[in-house]
Parts: C-alpha cells; structure tokens; sequence
C-alpha cells in the first residue's frame, strides 16, 4: 500500500509499504477514506518529536472502513464506516478508569508516534472497540475527519478546561485551526461575547464567520488596551491561548478576569 | 465443589456443583477464601428480586486466590491474592467510559444474580481485569471481604454522593452495615460531628467506637428536635439513610440545613 | 397607591394602600412598570400559603423605576430602570457566602410573602444592592419580568440542577410556563434532542415553536415507550419534571438514562 | 497607640499613631490581642510591594475585641472576641456573589496594604460583618491567629485547589510556613502519603512531626528520582510548591502523575 513515512527531520517520503495485519485480539484495521495534517506533525517535521522514529508512517486522523478485525471486538463489523480517534485507550488501567484516557498505560498517543499512522491506505487500530467510532454511512467525510482531533482539542482543552458558561465572555487568542476548533466549540456553551486576536485578516474574517462577536489584529498594537474596553475593564470570563509563544499567553495574563478560567492549548 | 444454591423464596440450600470453568477471554477462576452476606442477599431471600432464577449461586463479596485467567488478562496471575468488586464492567461501553461501571451494558451487578456468584469455593470473574483488585498476601482477609460491597457502598452513595467537607455535621439515621460503613468512610472527609440515630443501643456503641461524635435512640423520641438541638436549629450538612422506609426519610428532609446534602442509600 | 391585597383563601382585592417609605437604609422603593402573577400565587389563592397573613400585598416579579434608596444603597439611584429578584439575600450571613441566596437568613422570598410585594404601584425592595439588577432602558419590560422568578428557575432547577450537557438528550415533563423557561434555558448547553410532554397540544406547538425537537401528548399514552424509542432504548440523559404530580415524576423515573439526572421543579 | 508603620523599602518604625475611628457604617474597630508577621510583609521590606506606601501600618493577622461597630454591623458588638479575615469583601458586588471574595471589587487584601493594618494596638476593620469571625472566649490566641492567612492559603490554594482525595499522594515542595499550612490542610482529605521536600532538616523534622509520612532533603540530590521510586515510577496525584522559584517548579512537573493536579501556592 502507500503510505507517508518519516525518515527524519524534514525528510518524509510516500513509499510502498505492507498492508497491516491484525496483532492482538482487540485490533481492527481499517481501510483510510481521508486523513489529514496536524499541527504536531508539522512539528515532528521539524524534529521536534525524537520519540518518532526512522521508517514510522505518520498520522492520528482518519475516516474509513473496518476491513477486519480482531476475536475480541465486539463493537465494530467489516464494512462499518469509522472515525478513528487519536487517542488509544485500553479501558482496563487505572487511568482509563479514571477517564484520563490519553495517559492509558498500554496506549495514549500511540498512531503515527509508537507506531504506524493513518496516512497510508490501511492503518491497525489498537484497541479498536475504544479507538473508532461509528458513523453514519451519510456523514461527510471531510467534516468528520476534523472529529479525530482538532475538535476534541478545541472542546476539552477549550472549553471544557476553561469552564465556558452561559453569558460569559471569551477571549481566544490565535485564529489557526486549534483557535478555530475552540471558537466551534466553546458556542456549545452559549457565551456572550467571543473575542478573536490574531495577525492574519484573513483568519480572523474566517473567525467572524464562525461565531466570533469581535475580532482584533494583534499587529495594530494595543491587543490588551482593546479588550479591556470592550468588557468595560471587567477583562474576559475565559481566555484560550492557541498560540504557544510567550507574547501571546502575556495577553492572556494581561486580559483575564478576577475568578476567570485562563488555558492554554498549544505549547510551539 | 459446595455451593450455597438459591430455589426460590426462602429456599436455599448448600449443595455440590460443578466447578466453574472460563467461558471468555476476559474471564478468571477465582478459589474464594472468604466471603460474606449482604443486606441484599436478605432481600433475594425474602423473595424481592425475582430476576435471580432457581438454580442460581448466590454471593457478589469476596477474597479469594486466582486459579486460571484467560487468554486476554493481563493484570492477574494464578496465585494472585484478589479482592472480588461485586461491579463487572467491559470497559469498553459508553457508560464505562463515562465511569457509570455499575450500569455496564455488559456487566454491573452480575455475580449471585444473573451468573454464578461468591458463596461456592469457586467462582467465575467475568471481565477479570477490571473486576478484581490484587491484595498483598499479608492483608486479612476479614477486613479485605469489607471492600468487595459495603465499603464501597458506604463511601459512594454516603461520603461522596452526600459531598461531605471537611467541618460539617452529618447525620446518618441508620447503624447498621451499611450506615456503620458510611460512619467509617465520611470521616475520610473529617466532619466537626457525626450524628448517629438507630432504635437499637448496641448498634449505637458501635457507632461511637468507630467514630460517632453523638447518638441518639430514635425510641425516646423527639429525634429531630434534638439533632436541631445540636446544631443550634441550623440542622445537619449531610444527611445520610441508611434504613430506608419512609419515616427515617421524614427525619432527613426534617433535619437537613438550607444548602445541605441528603442522600438514600437503602431502599427496603 | 393601588395592590392586590390578600385576604385569606380565594379572596383578594385591589385597595388603596399607603406608598411604601424606607425602613432599612439599604432598602430602596421602586415604581412598579410591570409586574406578573406567577403559578406560586395561584396556590397562595388555594389556599397553599398558610405562612400568608390577610391584608399581604402579593407579587414577587416586576421591573420597574428606582424611586428613592437607603442611606447604604451604592449600586442604584433615583431613575435606574430595575429588574426585581424574587430573592433578597443581605451578602452577609453563611448562607449567602456559601452561595445559597434563596435560603438567606435574613431574606430569601420575602415579596408577597413575609412583606409587601410588587403588585402594586410601588414596592419596597430590602437588600436594594443585591435584589435589584440595572436594565437598559431600551429593554422590554414583557421580556425583562420573565427573569425575575420564572426563567431563573428554569435555568437553575433544570438546566444547571440538571447537568445538561453539549450532545445529550433532555425530557421535559410539562409545558406550562416552568417547563417552558426549562426548555428555553437547557438550549444554552446544547442538547442534541429535547422532548417535551404534555397533555395540551397548543402548549406543545409552543414548545415546538421554543425549540423542542419533539412533542409528546400524553393523553395518547404510552409515553415512556415512545420516549424510549425515540432513544433507542437508552433513555434521557437528564428528565425534568415541570408539572409536580406522582404520575409524571413516575415518566421521568421510566425514561432516565443509568447515570442520567432526574429532576423535579415544581410540587403542586 | 503605638503601631508598625512602614515608610519605605527596609524602613518600618514602631510608632505613636491616632487610634483608629469608624469611617463607614459598616466598620468596627478592634482592639489587637495578637497578631503576626507573614511573608508578604517580609517581600513589603525588601521593596517589592510599590502599592504599600510611606506611613502605612502594616499587618494583615490579628485576634482581637471588638471595641466599637458602625450602625450596620449586625453579626458583632462590643466585647466580642474576633478573628480577623485577611480578606474585606463586601458580599454586594459581583465578584462577591460568584464568591471570590479576595476580589471584591470594594475589598480584597485591604488591611496593611491599602489601609491601615493590624500590627498595631487598633485597627478599623471594614465590612466587619464579613471580615471578623466570633471566636469563642476559650480559644488559645496564638492558635487562632493561624486562621488569618497562613492555615486559609494552605487549604484554599493547596488542598482545595490541588483536589485533595482520600488515598492519594501528595507531594509538598517547601516546608516554610505555607508548606507546612498546606501539610496541616491536606490531612483533612485523608492522603495516603505526604511527601515534603525542603533543604533544611529542621523544617523537614517539623513537617514529620505535623504528618509528613516522607521527607526528602533537597540538597542530597536526586529529589526527582527519590519521588518516583516511591511511587512506583507513578509520581503524585498532587504536587504542591510552596517556595516560588522555578527550580522548585521544575521538581513539581517532573514528578506529577498522568492527570494528577499541580498547584503553585508561592511567587517570590
């Protein structure tokens, strides 16, 4: 099959590899519909993951089709369309009991990482009754591979972890996709105001389509100044940082409210 | 091996039956070297639980020695000394990962009710990983047995559903197993005062040895006015029943302060 | 001044009264501009209401313009268009610093009930700093009174005393004007499904016009089966019950999901 | 009376000062039995408190009798024996009704910062009926002036912060004040370890002799390294630093368990 692999910082290649089999009894493998690039493997291109090693298939996103799977899966059928999730969790150990799923002792982030990923034409899914979820035969390929990350990272770092109520206002600081993820999801939780900041007019014309109340270009200066004005010095109920740069998580210092919820999601 | 076998109300008898043998991967053969009865196991007795068919081995508390796993446990070996969870959960359904492990679609309270349970010199564990605990050899196994029910009951439904802090006044209106295990378990929250309130007197001095900071016989009457008596009309934080009819009910709605928890942990 | 006085069980008048004059210096009178009957006051016609003393100004809902203040009053002035709370709290005792306002030592529901309420042309407001909210003067007043008691309880006792949470699904028993403030408040988290059950079938177009995602007339019975159905056999996440009799308390007991939220807002 | 008075970086005086008189309806002064040094009065002397300025009394600790109350006081009169909050807060603004009372937006850290504090003979102490806490006559005061400052920060930003839960393992970093406060608070959520590290033995035995189950010096090296053997490689459920450098910091991060609760309780 084809499949995208690592042979280094900055070095990938889309090479011939073995389809995979099925290794324990819990596993499935699943034939890739779509896949998708993350931030982190824009990271690992850059070297930044030494844990990834020569030869790994990239990628932790992916929709498909179960193509079989092991004795013990009792959840899953060839056929069923899938999203995969990139967190592996064996639902066993002290942590998967504890729900803290992406620290499992035998999983966490284990696809394009510990071992091969979702950017090639099939990929083994551990512990695949945890690992996928059913979808719809209708579902749009395209909106549920976002499903696989970058919406789970914007709600649960987001806000879940900011504790986002009703009537609060937020302030997001980072209109890429995870500031966008976050913005998606925080209106789950119906705030009144919803602030963007970021460089880019273009994103943040993207992030007023998507919810934002207000946006503000951080090159005109004067980020803080602004978003105190706007929430009559009161400063934001919840501010998300999407950057991971020390300027940015400075606004956010600079802008939260007394008892408010600051999180930051990315570390660059 | 010898088995206590239920035939019906108020019929039960101790006869030999097969030893138990691993139907899944996931199961084990646990050798019960101690177990004990419940409250609940009264109430099969009396006739109120018609699910549990004739023919059934009753019991869900035990310590025992693990004598087979199967193919798929990884956590226990032969030899193992294991505490028994009268909960067995897959792991793997939605309401596992939520942590609703007593409401398993697979599992819950399965043993001595819709399988095969502890009161027999064997029994089978079904989902062992996650239904068995490993014991250090050197714990007693009196003590040990405490934890497969009735402590767990105590700390759930009484400490931690009841959400006791540390400084407030608790009553619990009931002192037998099962209010004598949340007694032992709220103070794991220090509470300023622990009321008990029981009609039997010895109960009571248990109560006190185990931690009671006041109790009260509810045959001489006016239990409620002397629980609001002891805290100055500003009535109990937590209010925990633990008999469960409607009139030690009635004490708990009359002695709960504004604010405050009640919790039902019996149901007669 | 005109109010609607009590006089005992199913006999009310409107009589002139006195304007009401500060007592306390945190008090303030406000001109009443709207006010409204609340299901609570239809019981303290029946007669429900023994605390109630013949010769009671009724009413504890109301917008309306601050007309004086006490000494001690720092956040409102003569003109401040005003929202009334059903609650007055003095900040002060353990009850309002633990959060719970409605059981305050020196307030809770006093309007219409201990003192003089805001049916009337003018009402004296105590705790003025935290038992009136500063509207905009461009607000509605039909729209502003819903927030003195009947939104606030929906959102309080069903939406947040429910969990409702993004994705789940929520069972409203009861289209009065409660489970309708229900349904309008549970849409700030999101649910995935909302159904609402009645025995009126305009007040179901109402909730289906509210926001409901379907409707079940109860009058049709076999409600528990179609709620059930509609969840493929899973039940509610969160059932709350708007009606207060044994019958619908039974529906929600039927239909809540294992680990689901059952609550109930009204007892008639 | 004779009071502390700061008037500048290194630069404190015991001095004759007016004895202290109601300003707002809402103070009482009290006459000081104890009070006490904290370390932010020692950060005030090296300069790094540019709000405090020239000729204010310092002190935010002190047992006392209350001496005189406004008119509005209504929790207090003269003779009472008081604690004094370090906190004022006015229980009307918002921040006081969401309960963040070290934010009121009339209070928050007043006493020896921007008024006159309680290392003096008298203080006014504003929004007495939330700031002072009646003390019983018997109550030995050099106990209960622990309950100003240290024991509260200890609870609220170590125990409570970090969600102590029985059976867990804490770590606490610094054994100064604060971090034997924190040590102290913890206990009453019943861990099953508590390690404290600290570079002085002396301390270290202090912190033993309060409840510490293991000690580690610092200065031995290899504190990172003595942690996890402890835990079995698992590190803690909850870290606490109580020194405010980053060295310290770093020791929190490395040893912190998958989904355990880091909390930093000291800036220095």
């Amino acid at each position: 099959m084809k499949a995208l692999v690592y042979h280094g910082p900055k070095t990938i290649a889309l090479e011939d590899r073995p389809k995979p089999t099925i290794i324990e009894e819990t596993d499935a493998i699943v034939r890739i519909t779509i896949t998708t690039i993350c931030g982190t493997d824009l990271h690992i291109l850059r070297g930044d993951a030494p844990t990834i090693t020569d030869g790994r298939i990239l990628g932790h996103e992916g929709v498909g089709i179960v193509e079989e799977t092991g004795a013990s899966v009792t959840g899953f059928s060839k056929g069923d369309k899938v999203l995969i999730s990139l967190i592996s969790s064996c639902g066993r150990c002290s942590l998967c009991r504890k729900g803290v799923f992406s620290h499992c002792s035998y999983g966490g982030w284990l696809l394009g990482n510990s071992i091969d990923g979702t950017q090639a034409e099939y990929v083994r899914i551990p512990f695949a009754d945890t690992g996928l979820y059913l979808l719809p035969p209708e579902v749009d390929d395209e909106a549920a591979v976002m499903l696989s990350c970058v919406l789970p990272t914007g709600l649960e770092c987001g806000a879940l972890s900011g504790k986002v109520e009703p009537g609060e206002t937020v302030a997001i600081v980072g209109a890429g996709p995870v500031g966008l993820a976050a913005l998606l999801t925080v209106q789950l939780y119906s705030p009144a105001a919803i602030v963007l900041v970021d460089s880019d007019d273009n994103r943040l014309e993207v992030a007023r389509s998507l919810g934002a109340t207000q946006i503000i270009n951080s090159l005109k200066g004067n980020t803080v100044e602004r978003v105190m004005e706007m929430t009559n010095n009161a400063g934001v109920d919840v501010a998300i940082e999407a950057v991971g740069i020390p300027e940015t998580f400075d606004i956010c210092q600079a802008i939260i409210a007394p008892g408010g919820h600051l999180r930051q999601i990315i570390i660059s």
